[in-house]
């Protein structure tokens, strides 16, 4: 007799050989999917081995044993393409965070159309509840155990899988998973007992992948999916993703006029097109707005610099393979992947005293760096964008008004731009590893607690991330929440003890000493680029009215009122609104349809009553018609809009 | 007997041979320097040959006779180092549009010091009088004269001479010049008969130059001089040249604070400290401002595009090795020299029709260029630069309205920074080359025609540049003139018939054909760089109060009165002023050369009196002391001075 101890559980007497299914029946934890002792993952129907005491089983709610009811839908959906496609070759199928994919060698890639042929072919296999069979190979046969895979695996075809085996290092175990009689999988699991689970999954989309990430090896045909336990989780998930493609910034950034980006022009370059350019615009008139008023000072530095200057700050140690060079007068010189060496050069071509400090350099500057072509996406991973940087220069007793600073313009940016809620994260460093880090014991701990005291001043919940802070400083991030409830990356403050020693900067304290000034690195949008897509995908294109790079449209019913509808364009332009006037031909019906595609807040109707009656009949996106008012009624409630910075009637 | 007809002195009969000096006396041409015949020139000294009958007289007040003096100081310049340092080995020694050089090849390069001495041993020669005297080996005797020359210079030990000896094609005449005995360079002349006329010289400054410009080659050391025919025309020059200095904007620049150059950071490439970087932002909002509400589009385009778009564009045939190119995915990219690339992909990412003309794209567009570094100077050439661009598509009907849009904002923009002269070159092409430009004839001819529309439809005088044009259109240029005279490039009006057919642009005519749309690339300051150079030296750092990067700066008499001038600076920057608190220890009199050093147009003098009858004693640059006012007048006549765009007192 002996005695188990399980997460949540209590303790469970067990006698003899069993399994992990067993006992999760005497414990009653039905909802186990599969368990974990110590770091090793078992399936239920694993035997209990008899040196162990303690177990947890993994249930849906957890991020592992989500993983595990993923995995086995990816071998779900391999299975079910190996009946539908015998010559297809497999590759590999992992569980990721939105669900799983599952990668296949084909002469001819799976398009959207093969999906749901596939997915009736799962959903015969889900019905038949075949059950997942691990065959494990003994350590001590080990030698026996791979040629017997190899030869598995060779008569099937399977030349990837054949690849992985020889990668795996010889100390450890080879596992395989079978699926019913037919299906095998290279696999180190765990899995589900059964298909019998998978009742409520879906395939979503398919996309060429390069087997291993490589792009000088072979493309591989992508199928993406997801898997809940109950059909109620799927559509809501489904819905969310509709949802969620709706506001694809990628789309609407196309169907709003925004930006492209050019196959022509290189991968990762975004193109503001006019409008997109105005949204532009108009943030950063705000940003150098409430810099200035924040007494930052500007900077601007070239987007070329002597390589030296990146040797001197180490990032040619860390960061060379992200970097651009190239060759000037027989010099290299990098195009900066960041703006902090440039703010430098200028703190350098001053003595400073501690009267100069703080000194907060700020610049929207233009970085590039050599993101890998697979990663790419949209305006969020690019390869060249512009952060909306500054770095702080202060002395200790200066850090937490410096720092609360910070985040309070980060608060202020939030309300305005209509983010109301955003989650905090603290990255302190690990304690057991002291000496990877740049900096001194103390000025950790002055900078952590820091961070800290100023979080707890402006009373705003955070999570503290142990030992994720980079080698150079402790930060903060904030990521901003959108109506969706998705989480977007936006605000660093980030400390750094490593440019400061390297590059040698003093300033003269009031003792007559030199002394280190303290670094503080900040992004409040984190760059323009990843900032304007979060704004597509939070408003859905609906932006407010003073960030809508066209807020009025003006729709004249026939060609007599086009004069009167350009004079009432001049009168709204000349009080500072943004307008148009629509020139095509097409019927009334149309214009609005049109301006409500491209999602314009206000669409000006003029017809012959307007004008005898000196005013306009207007509409107000998401809200429909508000009727007739006079042009001074329309500018003020415009106006006021915009001041107010208001939040948007949506459309979607 | 024969007639000679002389330009300006009618004819006059000759009798046998004599030399143009003779001729010049019997015309009274008395300020003659040396003469032209066709093409031809010759010392006075020269025997008139047989065949001529017309003769040009140069003189000091045209450019060649100008040049011939200068040429004459040179040798000068060189006769005297030669006797104060006989090792120097002689380089080259031309005319300079503003004076001359000499290069020499010294182990010990010459210093400011030296000059001084130089110019005692110059005046020595002067004032005996030395004669120029040529001495010209006959073409039949060719082969015997590179030889007796050879001699001549090897004897002396000048190796440089040689190798430019090597260099003159054997078609040509070998001709020396001895100034005097001592003195003999290898020179085409012509020069002045003797070094009497010589009085009125200065040596300006040393430099290193390459020998041949080549870098590859030895150092030499090179001195710049001017010469004058009256020592009132020297005296005047001088002073012209010490107030350029004064203005110098590399020394404003890193006095004022503005910018920095770092050798570190890399060549040509510009750091803009805050103040810099602050008059560039108030530029900068004034140029969006201005764009916006003259119905341009904004657009951001990449700084790096795949190295096709420049192949398409033509580029990489004739404007390659100015280009800084690198690699990306084993892909050539390209550090974009010029923006239209950029924007013709814009305009190719929609379909556009005649309705969309004109559309107007304008970008602050930082372009990197590889200027040779000898060229590089202070803020005018450097290799990274932002161009106030702008590329305008439209049709042939809307050219004169569109080109006279950018001349009238052009013009606006010159009255609002305060440059009332300036100078209008039109740029067209050479007729009798019709075959070299890209374009029709008809295209050429509607864009030369619209440019002179334009021009005169504004009444602005113009200088016609045959045969100027580029191979792609022809242009507008209009350089301003500074308070000193001189004249600075700022804006372009150039045609482009390159682009549009090699990316293949189209619009949808009203007929329903595709039709090719005009493009016209302009930039009305140039590039934020030269155009802030051009604004600090026209204005010797006394900047307009509107573009003052700090308008006034409060100097709290003692501590007592710092919170009060805080409190004064706050109302000031509430009503949108650049203010800030001067925070030393020193006596006011210092506080107050210091503002004025940095030539800040207000300061503000707080003590004891003025915090008891609430206001504050004001000091105007360049006007003194204005004396007691409250704050209220204070910043309405500050900010009245600002809305004007007022033109500052000078200090200067």
């Amino acid at each position: 007799m002996r005695k188990i101890k399980i997460s949540n559980h209590g303790v469970v007497p067990l006698e003899g050989s069993c399994t992990f299914t067993t006992l999760a029946d005497k414990a009653g934890a039905k909802d186990a999917l599969a368990c974990r002792v110590g770091d090793v993952l078992f399936d239920l129907g694993a035997e209990i081995p008899s040196a162990i005491s303690e177990v947890d089983f993994l249930t849906y709610d957890m991020p592992e044993g989500w993983a595990v009811f993923q995995h086995s839908a990816a071998h779900l959906l391999a299975a079910a393409v190996k009946r539908l496609f015998p010559d297809v070759k497999l590759g590999i199928g992992p569980a990721i965070d939105d669900g799983f994919y599952y990668d296949f060698l084909t002469d001819k890639p799976f398009t959207d159309n093969d999906l749901s042929a596939i997915e009736q072919e799962m959903k015969g296999i889900v019905s038949t509840d075949l059950p997942f069979r691990r065959e494990e190979l003994s350590r001590r046969r080990e030698e026996l155990s791979r040629k017997s895979a190899e030869s598995l695996f060779k008569k099937r075809g399977e030349n990837l899988k054949l690849e992985l085996l020889k990668e795996i290092p010889p100390e450890e175990k080879v596992t395989v998973y079978y699926l019913g009689d037919e299906f095998v999988d290279l696999c180190r699991g765990p899995h589900l007992p059964s298909s019998g689970q998978l009742q409520n999954f879906k395939l979503l989309s398919v996309a060429g992948a390069y087997w291993k990430g490589d792009e000088h090896n072979p493309m591989l045909s992508r199928i993406y999916g997801v898997a809940f336990r109950s059909a109620e989780e799927l559509a809501r998930h489904l819905e969310k993703l509709a949802e969620a493609k709706r506001r694809d910034h990628r789309v609407l950034g196309q169907r709003l006029g925004l930006f492209i980006l050019s196959e022509e022009g290189g991968a990762g370059l975004v193109f503001w097109k006019p409008k997109g350019a105005m949204l532009r615009h108009i943030i950063e008139g705000y940003w150098y707005e409430q810099h200035l008023k924040n007494g930052y000072q500007l900077i601007y530095s070239p987007h070329i610099l002597r390589s030296g200057v990146f040797h001197t700050s180490g990032h040619f140690d860390f960061y060379r393979e992200n970097m651009f060079t190239m060759s000037v007068d027989e010099q290299e010189y990098v195009l900066k992947p960041m703006n902090c060496p440039g703010h430098i050069i200028v703190y350098q071509s001053e003595i400073h005293s501690y009267r100069d400090l703080p000194l907060r350099y700020a610049e929207l500057g233009t970085v590039y760096r050599n993101e890998r072509s697979g990663t790419l996406h949209g305006l969020l991973r690019v390869r060249g964008f512009s952060i909306d940087d500054a770095h702080i220069f202060c002395t200790q007793e200066q850090l937490v008004d410096e720092v609360r600073g910070v985040v309070e313009l980060a608060m202020q940016f939030y309300r305005d731009f209509g983010f109301p809620n955003f989650k905090v994260e603290l990255s302190v460093r690990d304690p057991q590893n002291a000496d990877k880090y740049a900096g001194s014991d103390q000025m950790w701990q002055v900078a952590e607690n820091t961070l800290v005291q100023v979080l707890d001043q402006l009373s705003l919940e955070f999570k503290r991330m142990e030992g994720e802070a980079v080698f150079y400083g402790p930060k903060i991030d904030i990521k901003l929440m959108d109506n969706l409830g998705r989480l977007w990356q936006a605000t660093t403050v980030q400390f750094d003890f490593n440019l400061g020693p390297r590059f040698g900067l003093e300033y003269a304290a009031s003792d007559g000493t030199r002394q280190a000034p303290y670094i503080v690195h900040r992004a409040v949008l984190g760059s323009m680029e990843r900032f304007v897509g979060t704004l597509i995908e939070h408003y859905a294109g609906d932006f407010p009215l003073w960030l809508s790079p066209v807020q009025a449209r003006l729709l004249p019913i026939a060609d007599a009122q086009y004069e009167y509808a350009q004079k009432v364009a001049g009168q709204l332009t000349q009080s500072g609104l943004r307008v148009e006037v629509e020139r095509s031909d097409e019927k009334l019906g149309a214009k609005v349809r049109d301006g409500e595609m491209q999602k314009l807040p206000y669409l000006i109707v003029v017809g012959k009553k307007e004008v005898e009656q000196g005013g306009v009949s207007v509409r107000l996106r998401g809200k429909g018609d508000l009727g007739f008012m006079t042009v001074n009624q329309l500018i003020e409630r415009m106006q006021n809009e915009v001041e107010t910075k208001a939040a948007p009637f949506s459309t979607t």
